[in-house]
């Protein structure tokens, strides 16, 4: 659950969004003030629920008066025709907030549900899956969140949390040891240090030098296999790059105890959730 | 082309969202600050441009002193391997600026891509693919944008620059021509009114009260064909519901004026840019 | 109504305005902490009432333990010593809020009573008075309602809402015509384009290619009349410029649908409203 | 002249404000990207101009690239015709802040003559016009500089920098001199103490406790000219409470320092400024 | 008391700053959610309490199911081991907003002691101790609170609520009667002027001219004694200047009005204060 | 350094907060606006100096023309008299921004000098100082950033970038090994657990569960001696509590890696500095 002080302000910002400067004239010029109506939210498709602190929130926002009731809690599967919560009280509101709400149970359902999908399919290994920074302007605090509710594990929040030494990072600092070397100096003691690894034969001695983690970029299950076993347990193992829901168990297999996915941030598809009134 | 005025807060917020307290704590300990680079934005896969202007600012946010020279304008199709734009300055800044300069170049070109594919489809016809308001919220100005460097229209941009009735309002209301007549009593002379209509039974009524726009919910292209025969060029028309990829065509064939689609602007994938340095 | 979500956010930044860094020192001195008190706003000139609910959020910043009942509704006409709303409660919250509640509520309701001035003066025919995008800064969207409360019709809400071509704009693209396609190619489905026209020979050019609505610049009424008949309900007519109270029923008269007024918004008298303890 | 640490966000908040979503859509569709232009700004009736730089943040904002040539200074007098700047460069922004920067400049300058309008009537006495804290919620800066602009000196900026004593205060607190003690032991060094004198009777044990000014509320020009005499320059006085044009100078000739004026900023009417291509 | 409406945002800054992206994340992991705990604030040193509202707001904005129960009020004097305030309700809520509710209110806990310190050691005489605009940035208004808190006056709370001339200004202005005839000049008439003097041979100048108060910077006790002599009254005199808690006596028996400390808020040691479940 | 991203709104908040409604009076009335002036900053006693950037920014912010030379960088020492840096401009700018710069150059100078107190004390052993979350409301990432340019090392930068279970923790989750199984669950990979222990008893039940630093709380030096015997390099220790410029040797030298010091935050005393004209 992450705390209210985070999400209130995304909500009111979608929300003013939404409203421009004239508000819903749709819902103020046909719908009279006074009626009440009753509304669910329902699943369209089988899934993992997640955000709905935010869609309390939106209804919330638009009017104090709404009541809302979630059927279930942000981690909990559905399927097709489950209700996930109700939404009683003035109609005008429930309209006016019903695609802000929507728009953020669609899109980190979506995200926990891409994100279940490759956890069930390695929940027999010791290997999660993880999430990147590749996460849509402005959400990252919740797309993560969505990760978790999803059964995964999560990354680096920002580029201020830990120290993750890319290609890019070893190339200009002239090499692996230089790079490593300067990242122990200046991590204070609770910042983590990883190291990406392109090949194996850079393995032993980012290990030997000292990190915390190690990404194994761009290998295949074959490949990591042997990375986990020259590691041996001397830091954390990560595999990422192309990994699909296909190939996630044969990843997971390998030992390895991440496996790093950009997609299901980036590129899961929206949950399909109605409001039925 | 969007306004400075309108991006530059996002790209700002984005980039706070990344650097969080400490910064990017990577590059300040690895990267000496004297260090220029030159590095590239490069297509992965095949696709349609769209967000120069947001990652432009993204670097010039991070360090003023950085060139970002495009290669391509927005809307401009790409293919695996073609250059996007070069930079060049400070190598802790083309570092720091990467991760939200690729969140927002990908997002908008993956929206981009899937609305071309579409229109590519339906090129043959007057028909055209426009969006809805299943955004991502905090971003629809800029979704809305990218549809438009796909070759989409844009529907509204939110709940105040249109009236658009939907079956919730008409049952809330009282019937069709109730929600009707409120309506046109309260639009402005330079809001449009445009209503769903779940049944042709419904249609020669709405039109005959006076509409803008009809937007026909969930119809098969047959039905859709029947309607635009009954509008009769009286309004415009509008396809809505569960449209494809692979059914576009079918639906623009029948004379529509549009096909609304939300999984281009909700559920696109990221497309694949990269940065070379 | 408007949603609180876009009052309250302007009623706050009054407030903190007015409190500057060290608060309402004067009360703070004054005035002892425990008293209670009871005010009325009263009306002191006849008129239109217009930001109530702006009025009731100030004092509910303030000190949420204060109670505001209206004895009205916004859109209500008073005459001079009418009571407008009563105020109990903590005598210092009272005294801190009265005059930023004031300052909205004279404001909005001189607008209110400038454009009620108006809507009487045409009320037997069809014509409505419309406001411009000639507002106060910051204040648009609450100024564009008390129009509404003065029972006039809005117009756009920004340059985003609706094409309106200009004098300037047409001598820029190079002619009438070139501005109108250029327009129409680019306008999506709900946005309704206005041209402007200040020879009555632009009118049938302008009307045959297809445009949503006339302005009509700077026009005798005698002008205006046979526009109108020119148009011959193809397109919706506004007239606009130096129309005054005086001269608004021989505009309205013509048959034109729309006056256009700035002044109602830029240049209205504040409606006398007192606050007695 | 203002600080631009406090005018750039008003004028980014008016833009934004009329930009909306979708910014200058007749703009973007009617204008081509490479066309420039030369405007001026003229005056269509006499008056006192205030808010140049207002304006020009607007344009700079807008498009960086346009040149503000201002051909006077704030504070200038103008008659009908006279050019008060010059703006050249890109037509698409010319077009797009314009209204925004007249919007400023005219609310300003508005106010600015209507404090000219009085300065010039009472300019042969020592009395000054001063302005009160009946503001646009949200202008009060600019409009007090708009008030000096017109001659005019500014009373209290808000509820924190100087204690005002009025009638609900005396009533609440038992008495004058039970406020003004009170007040005396709560002010800091540098704050000054006026005290709204309601009577004449009242008006020597206010001044014999001490006070730095004395408000003379709804007094006639005689009364006014009385308590003059009885203060004998032991403090400022201030006449307060319905002064028109018209009486201004009965009042500023009985001697006293400063007669204040609500409307100068509630309710004076926009200067009539145009832009001209 | 400050206004809620000016420390909530404070508060709300705070928190988010310390919740980051993530939130409370050992809470999360450690602490169920259903565990209540009862906890108090303590103080682990003697002083003067300031700042209990911000606390109070801080554990309000991270659960609104807290109770704060304050055992005295801000200005209080306590010793070690007294309780400050308990605290009860969630235990997550209790924990995650420990931090903040302590930096601020150790913060100008310390800040109310020290003034408090010197406040005692002159409280015989007439002499006030006041502070200076040498404030934390961002928490100048709270900082002066603290001040009043423990006994001292408040000096200006910005650049713009009162005229300081400093050694600087009339250096550049060309002489202390050429900075002084300006001042007078531009001064609204509930401005105060001041102006420091470093020299008792321009005391008697600045007085004839007419100031409001002097400000005797860098002089000692007995230069101070005799300008406040010269001055007769006829200005309030304030002293600044590398007083001490030890010299300060000193200054005070001197007669002059004020001395001014800008230790009191720029380097005053936090007050310990701990919180026990 | 920090990125200016993170500076900008901070240096910004500060001047508005300085500035009010108003701005500048004095500099506004006293100082001709065409005067240039040259301005030295310069120390008044011995220190280490951090800040330089904000100083730059508020001259910056103030006006574009003033020109900042730093005699030096953040992390030098000074003596009382060297010169850190030349601002040359207009002198209004010079004496509207100069309160600000030094606030802030001030107060991290500071900081960074109580860092340094402690640095050099401790330089001989391995051991290094580190902060604390016990800083001011607002300016965590500055103040952090001063403890670095002293020599010291930072801990947490707030609530989510590492887990610190501490005794409330560990109470409430029903003991140690509960409260670390728990963390170890939720903890991301590239997230530290760190875990207060209060007794030496407590030291290898925590070492053997596995956690990457301990925090040994309230102890002697001779305590820590035995903790660091105890843990035998199998995790980070960190000594906390009660810890002086007198006692940070004694404790440095028992081999424990790093010391905590609270005060380097909230009770340094700001560093004097004095700009010169």
């Amino acid at each position: 659950m992450l705390p209210l002080l985070l999400i209130e302000p995304l909500v009111r910002a979608a929300l003013v969004e939404d409203l421009g400067r004239a508000g819903d004239i749709t819902t103020a010029a046909v719908v009279p003030q006074h009626i009440q109506a009753e509304a669910i939210l329902v699943a369209r498709q089988p899934g993992t629920i997640c955000g709905l602190d935010l869609a309390a929130t939106a209804f919330h926002l638009v009017d104090p008066g709404l009541r809302f009731s979630p059927s279930l809690r942000d981690s909990a599967r559905v399927e097709a025709g489950d209700v996930i919560a109700r939404i009683g009280g003035p109609a005008r509101g429930i309209l006016t907030g019903e695609r802000v709400a929507l728009n953020f149970l669609g899109h980190l359902s979506g995200i926990a549900t891409a994100t279940r999908g490759i956890a069930d399919k390695i929940a027999h290994t010791n290997c999660r899956v993880t999430c990147t920074r590749k996460t849509t302007p402005g959400l990252r605090a919740v797309e993560k969140y969505a990760v978790r509710c999803g059964g995964g594990a999560n990354h680096r929040f920002g580029l201020d949390d830990a120290i993750l030494i890319k290609d890019n990072h070893i190339a200009i600092a002239g090499g692996l040891r230089a790079a490593l070397v300067r990242a122990r100096a200046h991590a204070g003691h609770l910042v983590k240090i990883e190291v990406e690894v392109d090949a194996l034969s850079q393995l032993e001695e980012a290990v030997s030098i000292g990190v915390d983690a190690v990404l194994l970029d761009n290998m295949t299950p074959a490949e990591v296999f042997e990375a986990v076993r020259i590691v041996a347990g001397r830091a954390i193992t990560e595999a990422s790059g192309g990994i699909t829901l296909q190939t996630a168990q044969d990843f997971a297999e390998t030992g390895v105890d991440l496996i790093s996915v950009g997609w299901i941030t980036h590129s899961a598809f929206t949950l399909d959730i109605g409001l039925d009134i």
